[in-house]
């Protein structure tokens, strides 16, 4: 099953590199077993290229290695607590994709500006408080972790499944790690579409209530009509 | 003859992605043979990779499925009505593609800037309406298709070959699916265009009635001097 | 020698589509033979990838087709008369660019920035007057060639080897085809970086005039220092 | 072992065309020897795709050529003076890649936005001031590389790799060419996300200097845990 799940994860990795999230080693993808509650994550600061299932880096929830000759995504702390904290998730990806990192470096939230924005993300895309100095003295990794959750607090990780972290570049989720690369992926075009909207209307204030909630339960509810069913 | 058509429009759906108009499966394409009254679109969330003539579903215009396993695009009701109220045009094309999806989304018209517009649409590109709550709760896929050709009261859609539906996305038509996907593609290039002008002119006016005409009229008209004739 | 000149001219005009400056057939470019009065031009609205040097169309300086079965580009008449009040001048390219277009619909000439502008503009990039409606609708291509003429009167245009038509898009040229579209090449790339260098200084005024000097004369003037010599 | 730096220093050059930071040869990198002080450089306006190890110049630190047959690059001397005042560097890039161009002829030094800066530039990338016309006239191509050591006096050249030539463009270095030519690559991805970021937030002021330590240091200091260790 962790074969399975080391090849899920590398796909995932890939998968952000091909779609241009990802400049060198700038991004990195994990998955968890939830009935083990194991983690494979990218080990840190190796080429893609080369990389295979055996690289990565299996390790528990409080981080000890189980698997693995290298050393995990020096991220690995934000990961682990995100599986903690958002027990239906089962896979995270972390980029410093351009356009959604533009907007987390700006201490801007994404507004819901249109449908594209609503088939994946059900209101804004929230963008993190600013760490304090005590937080990223300290154990900086896992407090970029709380931080998010943190701003989680009121909000459903399901029905938003990323977030920016300020001053920093966003991170998504989803039920594997698959699913958290393709939200990875739609982040940076929604970022992307944003950026361009803002521009033509400064004061757009996006979509209303009742488009936001047509299109993301079109995808999402109980009465999905996207796709070719279950 | 139905056979062609699919080939026609697997073709044109696989243009738009060649094009970069598509992440994903985020776009749709359409083409009608008049004779019969039938309709092939593209099935609801296939990959484009895997996509063959016979997964194109073929319905009546009323949206009764005639030929197809798979159920079809979501946006069917949308390109049914176009074919209904736009008599003369043969094929459909929605993307979201980013430039136009901006427009689309800051809830403004793409002005007539330069020759390469002018070459191709008659006059600005009209944004919709915003749906009403009790469109979007109502029948909101058959609802964006009213809202396209209320706009077009007084327009010519054969003048104006695409649409920016205000906080969503463009649709764009033609005499069949490959001249829809093209007008697509233009639209796209002129929305890039637009938007990249507007950022060194706020309160550019584009081209002048004079150029608008002979530039339409240069493609388009009974005397059209471009391409190698009839 | 028209063979070589047909063959090189076919290179021009796949260059320019290698460098991304063309979208479909929105571009030609276009050779002379000094000693015949010649000219080689892209056949109108033809596909690239097919075209083969028979295509080109060989006219003399007064429009007459010489040779070719095809009807030449619809800009010819510009192209001709570049060659006719610019002696000095060998290729003539026409693109739609986006950025050199989007430069040419604001009505903004290019300022010289850089030392990238001024190793091959010796100055702004000039726009032309608004055409009168007069002009568009008389001898349409012919009177873009004037407009662009015009403008030149005091211009040097082997020191400033390229033009926004405005409301439409460049004109570069060049002592061949292939060197017409280097400056078309070079132009985009000037007028991309002009474009992402006011939205950072809405007030840059650009490079002295003792860098546009030594910059320009380093690549052009006798004492060049550039390559690796005659 | 000048067999090694030629490749090395080949493979540099190679580096940032394949980065997409190189139009035609508007670029060069260089490595040096420190034993027995020989540089290698680019030779001038040669194309890329032809060039070998035996093209490339080597010269002494005076620019004195030792070996090779073609011309250097015309920023050689911009590149030996680096070499002279920052004592620890190993290869120097010099590109015109396009966003950070844009903030060197907007006369901008570029902010510590977020932490993909902080990773790699300990502090904004610094401007240079404007050269006098006398410098112009006078030594220009070493006055470049005085202007730029001039910039970095209570600057570490280690801590920052990289600089704006104001009107010019961006110069990189690091221990080697590779090195240099990864910071000239994660220099143009920087700007480009702080000139997305300026755009969303005109007085976005950039990260703290507790994040500006933590994400130097975690590449850079002394308990770096980023990558496999040494």
């Amino acid at each position: 099953m962790l074969e399975q799940l080391r090849r899920d994860v590398l796909e995932a990795n890939l998968e952000i590199v091909r779609r241009g999230l990802v400049l060198y080693t700038f991004g990195n993808a994990s998955g968890i077993d939830r009935a083990s509650g194991l983690v494979a994550i990218k080990p840190s600061g190796v080429p893609y290229e080369s990389m295979t299932p055996e690289d990565l880096v299996i390790t528990d929830l409080d981080g000890n290695i189980v698997e693995g000759k290298l050393r995990p995504s020096s991220d690995l702390a934000t990961h682990l607590h995100l599986y903690k904290e958002f027990p239906t998730i089962g896979g995270v990806v972390h980029t410093h994709s351009e356009y959604a990192t533009a907007w987390a470096q700006a201490g801007r939230e994404i507004p819901a500006f249109g449908t594209t924005h609503a088939d994946y993300f059900y209101g804004p895309v929230p963008v993190t408080d600013e760490l304090t100095p005590e937080e990223i003295n300290g154990d900086y990794v896992l407090n970029t972790g709380i931080n998010i959750t943190n701003r989680f607090k009121g909000l459903d990780p399901n029905a938003i499944p990323g977030v920016l972290v300020r001053g920093h570049a966003p991170f998504a989720w989803g039920k594997d790690a698959a699913d958290a690369a393709y939200h990875a992926t739609v982040l940076e075009a929604v970022a992307r579409m944003a950026w361009f909207t803002v521009a033509l209307n400064p004061t757009c204030t996006g979509v209303s209530q009742a488009l936001l909630d047509r299109h993301y339960q079109r995808k999402h509810g109980a009465k999905a009509t996207y796709g070719q069913g279950k």
